[in-house]
């Protein structure tokens, strides 16, 4: 296998630092890394395989020579730089919302439908984090026990919102322990010791684009484009790692042993579902992890043919970087960046 | 209107000294309170009124001359005394889960079913504080949209475990801000920048005992015996009051502008539901308040007869000691207590 000249959109990012560690750890096969950011970041460096790597400026012509392209730094920026990466000849892996619901854009976790990589036109989109640890959790179980509704709620930390998010709550916390007034940058509310509805535009029918996002991309992944989903986002005072309640609705009894086998059976899951002592899936311990975990297996009392379980996931690792870089090792892989 | 003789069990704990503190502030006609708590406590003294009352040791003759007591010290305390109270003519308002679910014991949210208290035979009780915030929020619907399921999430705070296990949240998270071990007494896992499923015993249908309160308490609340109901509890890292986030299937498309005058127009409750501000129901905004907030208000986009709708409420306040307070007004103003 040969080696492949790289680009991280957004490197010194929550997101893009992540990429750049999971290519690391990952031993993704590399020629060449060029880390592009705004022109704030550019000439620091970032340390990569022994050697400092000098951040770049992004610009439309910083493509050229690249291969694969990673894109987490905004849509926005996704919007206006990808088309120049795909013209120059890369597969751009977006973790933006960018290009997710266009339809000739495969929205892809590995594990769930890797096989659309190949159809791609130069983009690839790597799905909302809410909606990866939620697939992550019922795709394995949906094969056996076909799904008719999904009811979720989210717990989700304040990294999802970028690495300044996740400091603000450090820093609102320490400010309110010491009495001091809080800091306020990124979120409109006090997150120190509160929660609130999720801090994104609102829709005319009540649904924040998160929710939005978590109903369209999860239809799109599991190609079940008209699954009915109830959704609510929430935002809670946790720095690392998204949960889901997730109420799932079959035509058929479930079989909770049945269900444990198959989750424990997937790739990239990892059942925590011990009743004895208490234990289930929880933030701190998916945190810097690669799996998703699944737990709280029961059946539904209000409906024979519902079951209900919680997951949590690192949203900066499956739910973004990591997924980033396994849609690339797929990719490379299966031929479908010309080796 | 006469004063009544009034003792308070639990006095020093959480629910015991906020009990207090309603007392006095909602101006509770006392002719005499006697604080009572374990031999550790007795002998301190609390202030009410003006003046500093001495904490008596709990025993089985401390009800003599008491017409009202107030049970907040766990449900082994009030299983233990209760019946001496009874014994000693007093109206027992039980904050504890102890005699909830008996027949011949109202479970009371005197804006729901103050009526049922008349039928007490020496013991009201009132209800699990999750139970209180979830009915508070659709009571005032399903008088006009029958309701056929609930499935429901909730974000429990610390203090909802005891003040210790809310100091608990606080110490541990100085500690983990100073890069300090956790100090671990209260919860089993770490509740610093974390959650878990709630630290309740789990039955062999894989719910938790909190779950079960939800569900049987909800039921017997609403006089709705059969009422399906899917709940996850779970304790998020905040100090002070839960927050719910309820999906409601009723039988009939439901008009969210009916909703909203219903739920504006119910005693209790107050309509936080701010679309342009992205302003909901948040713990620190009901925290130390009396109202149950409500809001997030939508149609179920996966069931035309569907809403969801978020509510956080003071499960001290409302979730016990102010409805323990309230229902005991009930009482007196209704000539339940005699004259």
């Amino acid at each position: 296998m040969r080696d492949y000249n790289v680009a991280v959109v957004g490197a010194t990012g929550a997101v893009g630092s992540e990429t750049v560690r999971m290519l690391d750890m990952r031993n993704f096969p590399i020629r060449s890394i060029k880390l592009l950011a705004s022109g704030r970041s550019a000439g620091k460096t970032m340390p990569f395989r022994g050697r400092d790597v000098v951040i770049e400026e992004l610009k439309e012509t910083s493509f050229e020579g690249v291969e694969i392209a990673f894109f987490g730094a905004g849509s926005g920026v996704s919007k206006q730089f990808a088309a120049h990466a795909v013209k120059a000849g890369a597969l751009i892996i977006d973790k933006t919302s960018a290009f997710r619901m266009l339809a000739d854009v495969p929205l892809v976790i590995p594990e769930i439908n890797g096989t659309e990589i190949a159809r791609h036109k130069g983009i690839v989109s790597s799905p909302n984090c809410v909606a990866v640890v939620l697939t992550m959790a019922i795709y394995p179980i949906l094969k056996r026990y076909p799904i008719k509704r999904l009811v979720v709620s989210s717990y989700q930390a304040t990294s999802g919102a970028g690495a300044k998010a996740a400091r603000e709550l450090l820093n609102q916390t320490k400010a309110f322990l010491a009495g001091e007034p809080l800091p306020r940058e990124v979120f409109k509310h006090q997150i120190a010791f509160n929660l609130f509805s999720h801090d994104s535009p609102i829709y005319d029918n009540g649904y924040n684009d998160e929710e939005n996002k978590v109903i369209e991309e999860t239809r799109k992944i599991l190609s079940l484009p008209e699954l009915p989903i109830a959704v609510t986002c929430v935002r809670v005072p946790i720095v690392r790692a998204h949960s889901v309640s997730i109420n799932y609705e079959s035509d058929r009894p479930v079989d909770l042993d049945e269900v444990r086998a198959l989750l424990g059976a997937a790739n990239g899951v990892k059942v925590v579902d011990d009743r004895v002592n208490n234990h289930f899936p929880m933030p701190i311990e998916c945190s810097e992890k690669d799996e998703v975990l699944v737990g709280r297996l029961r059946t539904d009392l209000s409906n024979p043919n519902g079951i209900e379980l919680f997951a949590s996931g690192d949203q900066l690792l499956k739910g973004a970087a990591l997924n980033a870089v396994q849609i690339a090792e797929y990719a490379v892989g299966n031929g479908i960046i010309k080796g």
